[in-house]
C-alpha cells in the first residue's frame, strides 16, 4: 500500500477533500506529528517509509533524501522549491511537482492590503489605541506615490492588476525578462533594481529565493532607498538581510516595512521591537480558497502519480538549472 | 484687521500654504492654543473676537454661538457637519461652508486597507509577532465575499470603484436614494439594510451622522449579522453603538471589525480590550494630498468670504433641513 507523509500544516483542515480522496484511493498517510514545522533532523527520521511527500517549505535536503529510499514524489504545497534539493532528487530519480497557479491571487491581495496599511500606519495606530493612546498619523495615497516592483511573475502582475483601482500613475518594475504583455493593461516603467530602490516610495518583492537574491538587499540597498521608502516582503525570507534591515530601520531610516517571510520560520529575532515594522507569520497564501485549492492540487498530483498517471505540474527544467548554478543552501 | 480661530489640529504643519494665503491677505489668525480638540467651555471662552473659525469637528452649539458675536463664517475643514448646529447658525446669519470632495479619496482607500487587514487578520498577527508569537491565521479573499456598503455617496462610490480589481463579484448596497448611474460601472444589487446585515461578510459605513443614523446598529443589528462578518466604520463615532460592539465582540460574535471613528474623541474605550477590533486614531481624511487640500480650499473660502465674495462651497440647504428634523445632539 502507497505512503504519503503530509509534512505541511495545518492540512485539510478548511476542508477534508483532499483527505478524502487518498482515502478513496486506498493511499495510507501521515499529517506531520510534530505539530509545528518539520526539522530537517525530524525529517530524515520519518522519511524512509514513505512513496510521496505533501510538503510544506521544511528543508528536504540531501541528508533526508539520503535516507528516503522509497520516496517518488515530492508534491509541493505552494510555489517555492528553495526548500528542496532539486538537483538530489533528480539524481536519485524523484519527481518533483508543484501548485504555482493557486497562492498567486491570496498573495498579492495581502500584498496590498500591507502596503495600505503602511502607508496609514493603520499597524502604529492599532498598537498605540489598544495601550490607550491617541495619535494622528498622516500618510499617503497610493494615486501619489512610485510603486517598485521587483519580480513581475504571476505574483506581481496581480498586484499591479489591483493597483489600477487606485490610479497609481507612477510604476517601475524589474524583472529577469520583461512582459511586454503587461505594458498595454499598465503604464509601467521597466527598469533597474537600483534605480527602483533609490526613487520608489513603496518596495514590493515578487521573486523566488535563489542563490541570486539570497541577501539580495543589504544595508547599502537599503540606505539607497528614500527615508521614507516602504519595503514589503511576501515572497521567502533570506531575500532582505534580517539583521541589516534591523539596523537600518532602528536607525530611523525607512517610514515602514512589511515583513511575512523570514529566513527562519517560526521567527523569533529582533525585527518585533520595531513598532513601525509590520510583522506577520508567513501568511501570503492562507487565504481558505487557496489554500483549500493548493492542498487538492498537490494531493491530485500525488494520487495521478501513484496511479502510473504523468504529472500536471512537474517543475520545469528551468528551476534545476538556477539551482545547478549554485550550492543548495538550505 | 479680520480674526480667524483654526480650530483643527495641525494645521499648515505639511504645507505652509493655507497660512501664507492669510497672511499675505493680511487676516490674523490663532492657530487652537489647546492643542487638543477643543471642548465646548473652551470654546465658548475664547470665540468672542473672532470673524470666522476654519473648524475642525469639535462642537459648535447654540452656547458656543452665543457668544460668537463677530461670527460670520463657519469654514469646514472636511465634509460632516454633525459637530455644527447648523439652525443655530442660520438663525444668526452666520454662513457655513464646507469642504466635500477633498477628503473622499483618502476615506475610502484607508477603508480598503481595514477591509484587507481584517480580512487576513494582519492586525492580530501584527500584534502576536510582537509579542514573539507564531500563529498562521486563515483568511478569505474579497473575491469569495459578499460585500455590504451601506451609503453610496463620495466615498461609498470610491470604495466601489477600489474594489473592482479585486474582482469582488456579490456587492449589496444601500442609500436612501439608489445613484443608478453606478450599475452600468460595476454589478451591484441595490437592497435593504437589514439584508445586509444578514448576507454581507463585509459591512462598510459610509453615511454621515444625523438623528437618523445616531445609533443605527445596535445589539440587535450586529447579532443579526454572519458569526464570522467583519463590519467597518470609517463614517462617524455614533452610528455603530460602541457599547453594544463591545459586548457582541465579547461574546465572541463577529471575526473583525475595524473602527476609526468614535463617539468621543480621543477615544478611551473599552475597544481596546478586543484584539480583534482594529483600532485607528479618526484617520480617515489624514492623507497628506487630502489634507493639504481640505485646508487650502477651506482657507480660501474664508478669504474670500473676508473680501466679500461668494461662497464656493455653501452647505445646501438640505443639511439644515436634516438637522430641522431633530435635535441637535453634539
Amino acid at each position: 500500500m502507497a505512503k504519503v507523509l503530509i509534512t505541511t500544516i495545518p492540512f485539510g483542515d478548511k476542508n477534508p477533500f483532499p483527505l478524502e480522496l487518498l482515502e478513496n484511493s486506498g493511499i495510507e498517510y501521515l499529517i506531520n506529528p510534530f505539530n509545528k514545522k518539520i526539522t530537517e533532523d525530524q525529517l530524515t527520521e520519518i522519511i524512509t517509509d514513505f512513496d510521496v511527500i505533501i510538503a510544506g517549505t521544511e528543508p528536504i535536503t540531501e541528508k533526508v533524501l539520503n535516507r528516503a529510499t522509497n520516496l517518488k514524489l515530492i508534491s509541493r504545497v505552494g510555489i517555492g522549491l528553495d526548500s528542496v534539493d532539486l538537483l538530489a532528487a533528480q539524481k536519485r530519480g524523484i519527481k518533483v511537482s508543484y501548485t504555482p497557479d493557486a497562492p498567486s491571487p491570496a498573495v498579492a491581495e495581502l500584498t496590498l492590503g500591507l502596503m495600505l496599511t503602511l502607508l496609514r500606519s493603520v499597524h502604529v495606530s492599532n498598537s498605540q489605541m489598544h495601550q490607550g493612546q491617541w495619535h494622528r498619523f498622516f500618510g499617503k495615497r497610493l494615486e501619489e506615490v512610485t510603486v517598485g516592483i521587483i519580480g513581475v511573475g504571476r505574483i506581481g502582475t496581480g498586484v499591479l492588476k489591483r493597483l489600477k483601482g487606485f490610479g497609481t500613475s507612477k510604476i517601475l518594475v524589474n524583472d529577469i525578462v520583461p512582459n511586454s504583455d503587461l505594458d498595454s493593461e499598465i503604464k509601467l516603467e521597466w527598469t533597474s533594481k537600483e534605480k527602483i530602490y533609490k526613487e520608489a516610495d513603496i518596495i514590493s518583492l515578487h521573486i523566488p529565493l535563489t542563490h541570486l537574491t539570497k541577501n539580495l538587499i543589504r544595508k547599502e540597498h537599503l540606505f539607497s532607498m528614500k527615508p521614507d521608502a516602504i519595503i514589503l516582503n511576501t515572497s521567502r525570507g533570506g531575500i532582505i538581510n534580517e539583521q541589516d534591515l534591523y539596523e537600518v530601520m532602528q536607525s530611523g531610516h525607512l517610514s515602514g516595512a512589511a515583513i511575512d517571510v523570514f529566513e527562519k520560520e517560526p521567527y523569533v529575532g529582533q525585527l518585533k521591537e520595531i513598532e513601525r515594522c509590520l510583522l506577520t507569520a508567513h501568511m501570503g497564501s492562507m487565504s481558505v480558497d487557496c489554500r483549500i485549492r493548493m492542498e487538492i492540487d498537490s494531493t491530485k498530483e500525488a494520487i495521478h502519480f501513484l496511479a502510473g498517471k504523468s504529472l500536471e505540474n512537474e517543475v520545469p527544467q528551468e528551476e534545476y538549472d538556477t539551482q545547478r548554478h549554485c550550492e543548495f543552501n538550505s
